[in-house]
């Protein structure tokens, strides 16, 4: 198929990967990119870690230039100039050059809009103040950079992805860091326990967390920003920066008419095909698929970016073999210090707040053989689907090997498997890399385990003094971290002996540190004929989760 | 269901595990392991790594002993006991105490047996010699390190998984390290080239390379033992760790008349049970079915052991909730000092030796953002079923994030996933843990290119003087390793300007350093009306693969 004019307006993660696509697709057609800033094709992604230094080289963030990818791919680059409308009617876009000012007209025979998002910057008073940042471009994170030069005192608002790698680069700058977050938790696609090892790090870090806070305005002194924040609370800051989300860049798309979407998405089909089948659009503006749950969702992330710009292209150019975009499963991962947490998929509260019905367990155990040196524990949270249990999404936290776990449950929810399939995953093992039973097989058993009426979970303490609260931890490490209320402290090895000692007329929660021997236990105790419940993950929450190695056991 | 009396034979992986799951099901079964050896479930995986002292403590390979296992779980343990004899008529089993020389019959309602795999010995001259070990339990181990404290020169024979960490390990030990193999490269499960960086990594640390050679015979001398390998060359040892392979432990099942599959595996249906109903069987002793084709296997491995111990105790204490073993893909993993590399699945040659049709691709790329410190090169390739796309096997090599791809892959394989689905796999991306397109995704769009007809690839540098060889990398690159034969270089960014230097009768293979740019070159030159092949791969094995980063690039 012959289209001779192939304009793209944003020349970043879905344009650049559109155009170079449809170049390897199309020698002959002539493929014209748009772009407002200085640059193309440069990684977003690495941008917080220059601000640290953890990058150390500016350049390595250019990934590709306008003449590298006139060398490399006879792509026509104009950087500095800006898309200002679309005339669908006559199939042009009128630009302007930023540098002159001056504005003509490009026309297409198609048109990708790949123009990205923009962080929010809400209008509160004290907003304009120049020292409170946004992170999108390599402008931006100069100016932070600067800024970092003299200051000393950042406010990071909103604990997102960004927020928290931006408070860990600044950190590693030498500044003092505080970080405002209007959930009760970072993180807050993740359900709150999940979130916990990370808060820990970063407190152990002096990172100040103001959680369930939010700011109200800004006042701009001579030598500071002071942010008042909604509890009455006052931090005064060298440098704000604001990550508190993204919105789409779709005031073009709208202004041609083109199809939105109720939070101002431009609304794609398979293909990415906007409502005008000349126009493609691909990236953060657009809206797509749940592949978990069949709904809208938009994922401002680069893979879904790179990956619809590439499926574009092949509607375009081969649309007979075009495999359509299959829509994301928002797959997210952050690394704070040392810890590291992830999710993909659906969280309990996600699907708790739409109403859907799900089930979970969490597991814990070390990242690869325990009897290996460097063990890290992690724990693994799931949620599936009660009739069919298939898996519908998966939180994992610790140390290493997140990622590692994260990609395999995507996978697996992309593959629409069940707890039961997880059982029988068979993972690479020796010992520097996992273990003989994998924590995503023990998730799977524990699924199962409840499923099959094995073990009844609680994932709260009781309150009702009727209920014996039996906490099979060893002495020394119930004493040192004990149950919060009422409890018995019954190790788990002497708890066969110690059937007598317990009413069996009453119910009986059994708690442990990880979930593991308090289900160890609720199966003594049913099958010696108590009503039992096991706390499900431990109360790990209770320790500090950076040494947990160095604690008695079981 | 009650079933008072189990007794199981072998308590180290499936054993014991199988026992752990029976207890957890019945507080009420009597549960006997009898144990040959000293010890019970004991970390097998981990005795080369406390050789070379990488785990200097050696309590932590004793997971659980006997008496940890009757306070935990209740097991009644006897060790140092054999089993002798089934009395399958009488549903007893003969065992012999190993210290008083005392036989005894045990009775059963159920029977497990997890004798397990024992290494192969041939019977060579020379074979008898005390300084020729094999490995396989804590005694194996202890003397092994016992020889070490005088030997200076090993000679490890068998390059598989095994052979391998033995090789390193005493390389750590101080020893000077020869390794022989019969195949003409390491770790003969894999495709050859994807074994050469870990044959390149051994090469570096001075491990001297014997391949497609094999031991012919001993012949003992007072200081040393000398091997006398098939080619003639002889090599002196202090110590010779045999590592060829391993024999299913099954006499026992054999003389009590139970089906054995051709290689002498038991036989078992899909809940773990023997010819006989109230006998079970699980780990390095079964054979069972292969979950990529159809067709018996066995996978000596502790994943499967642990896994089906457990999928047999379920069938035994709640049949109507036991869930099949569904079969092994064969998933291994081997680090050689930096080097890493694994498979899971069919290989090619295997694929190839079964007369099966398949496809192949191979892929290189980062492990992790190329902009962030520290990324590393990998090599992934992936074989699938020509007709439906489907998965069948992949091989990873490189450094770090290894056993990463091959859990996705191995997941994605059970899945019954197609390379279009790895195309679109949505993998956990923040600079430090991957790529925006994952080496997982490049391999799907490469598997997808050549299917949709806009690449064919070659896997051989063509020997017809008519062909035109284009190298396409730069000019320093291809002066310094040259393609091997005759090659025109036309750096990939003057290639469209110098189409015509070309000529177009002739067909033309493209060739670079990893295959991308190659394929590039091919996209560009099939355009242009020339008939092209891309050959897959690039010529990186020319490249000392441990310094790829230094190199010019593209
Ligand atoms: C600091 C930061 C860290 C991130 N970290 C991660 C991460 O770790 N993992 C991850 O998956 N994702 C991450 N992301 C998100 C990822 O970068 C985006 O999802 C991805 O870049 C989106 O691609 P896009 O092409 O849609 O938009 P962009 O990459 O933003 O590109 C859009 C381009 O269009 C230009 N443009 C817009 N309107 C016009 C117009 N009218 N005319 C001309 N040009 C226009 C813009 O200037 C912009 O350069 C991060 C983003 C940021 C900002
Ligand atoms: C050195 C080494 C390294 C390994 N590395 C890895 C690795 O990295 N990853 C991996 O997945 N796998 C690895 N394995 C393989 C893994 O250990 C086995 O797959 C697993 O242990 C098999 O479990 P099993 O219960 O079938 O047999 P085993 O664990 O061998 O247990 C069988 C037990 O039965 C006993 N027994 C046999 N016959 C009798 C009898 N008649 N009476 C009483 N007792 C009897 C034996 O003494 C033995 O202790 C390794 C194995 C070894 C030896
Ligand atoms: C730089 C950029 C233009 C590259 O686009 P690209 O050329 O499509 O991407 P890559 O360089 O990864 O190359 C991928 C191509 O090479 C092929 N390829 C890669 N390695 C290969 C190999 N070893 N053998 C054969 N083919 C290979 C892939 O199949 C793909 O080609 P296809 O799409 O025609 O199938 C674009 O990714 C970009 O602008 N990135 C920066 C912005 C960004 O992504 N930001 C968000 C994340 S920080
Ligand atoms: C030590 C050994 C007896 C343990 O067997 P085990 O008790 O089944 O295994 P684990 O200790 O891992 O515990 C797994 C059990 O705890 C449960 N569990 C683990 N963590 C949990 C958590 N956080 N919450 C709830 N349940 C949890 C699992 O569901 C499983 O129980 P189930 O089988 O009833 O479903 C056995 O694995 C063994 O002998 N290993 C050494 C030998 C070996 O494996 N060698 C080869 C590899 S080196
Ligand atoms: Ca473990
Ligand atoms: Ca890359």
């Amino acid at each position: 198929m012959e289209h001779n004019s192939i304009l793209v307006i944003g020349g970043v993660a879905a344009g650049a990967s559109f155009a170079a696509r449809a170049r390897r697709l199309s020698e002959s057609a002539r493929i014209t990119i748009v772009e407002r800033g200085p640059d193309v094709s440069f990684a977003n992604c690495g941008l917080p870690y220059h601000i640290g230094g953890e990058i150390p080289n500016r350049d390595a963030l250019a990934v590709q230039s306008a003449a590298s990818l006139k060398a490399l791919l006879n792509l026509d680059v104009r950087v500095r100039t800006e898309a200002v409308a679309i005339d669908r009617a006559n199939k042009r876009v009128e630009v302007k050059n930023l540098d002159t000012g001056q504005s003509e007209f490009l026309s297409y025979d198609k048109l990708m809009l790949a123009p990205g998002a923009s962080p929010l910057r809400p209008p509160l008073p004290g907003i304009e103040d120049s020292r409170i940042f946004t992170l999108r471009n390599l402008q931006d994170m100069d100016r932070i950079i600067a800024a970092t030069e003299t200051g000393m005192r950042a406010v990071v608002i909103g604990a997102g992805f960004i927020g928290l790698e931006m408070a860990e680069q600044l950190y590693r700058k030498g500044l003092s860091v505080q970080l405002v977050e209007l959930q009760k938790q970072v993180i807050p696609p993740l359900d709150a326990p999940m979130a916990a090892l990370v808060e820990s790090e970063l407190r152990h870090h002096e990172i100040g967390l103001h959680l369930g806070d939010g700011i109200a305005r800004f006042e701009s002194e001579a030598n500071h920003v002071r942010c008042h924040l909604s509890s009455g609370a006052c931090l005064d800051a060298d440098i704000v920066v604001l990550s508190i989300g993204v919105k789409p860049d779709s005031e073009l798309a709208k202004a041609a008419g083109l199809e939105l979407g109720a939070r101002g998405h431009i609304v794609v089909d398979p293909f990415q095909r906007t409502s005008d089948p000349d126009i493609y659009a691909a990236g953060d503006a657009v809206e797509t698929i749940d592949r978990v749950i069949d709904s809208k969702t938009a994922v401002p992330m680069g893979g879904p970016a790179n990956r619809q710009g590439r499926v574009a292209a092949d509607h375009i150019f081969m649309p007979e073999k075009a495999r359509p975009y299959p829509g994301s499963v928002g797959t997210g991962i952050v690394r704070a210090f040392e810890a590291v947490v992830g999710i993909t998929g659906w969280s309990e509260k996600r699907l708790a707040a739409a109403g859907l019905p799900y089930e979970t367990v969490s597991v814990n155990d070390s990242h690869h053989a325990s009897y290996y040196p460097g063990a890290r524990p992690m724990t693994l949270k799931i949620v599936w689907e009660p009739t069919s249990g298939r898996l519908l999404g998966a939180q994992v936290s610790g140390y290493e090997g997140i990622d590692k776990r994260l990609d395999v449950l995507s996978t697996a929810i992309v593959a629409q498997m069940t707890v039961e399939d997880l059982c029988h995953l068979e993972l690479a093992y020796a010992p520097p890399f996992g273990s003989a039973k994998d924590v995503i097989n023990l998730a799977g058993f524990a699924a199962c385990n409840r499923r099959d009426g094995l073990v009844v979970h609680t994932s709260d303490l009781p309150s009702d003094p009727q209920v014996q609260v039996v906490d099979v931890r060893g002495k020394a490490l119930s004493e040192a971290f004990p149950v919060p209320g009422k409890a018995i402290n019954i190790p788990f090895l002497s708890l066969r002996a110690s059937l007598d000692t317990l009413d069996r007329s009453r119910p009986v929660v059994t708690v442990c540190a990880f979930g593991k021997m308090s289900y160890f236990a609720a199966r003594v105790l049913s099958q010696n004929g108590f009503d039992v419940a096991s706390f499900s993950g431990g109360i790990k929450a209770n320790i500090d989760p950076r040494t947990p190695a160095k604690l008695p056991s079981p």
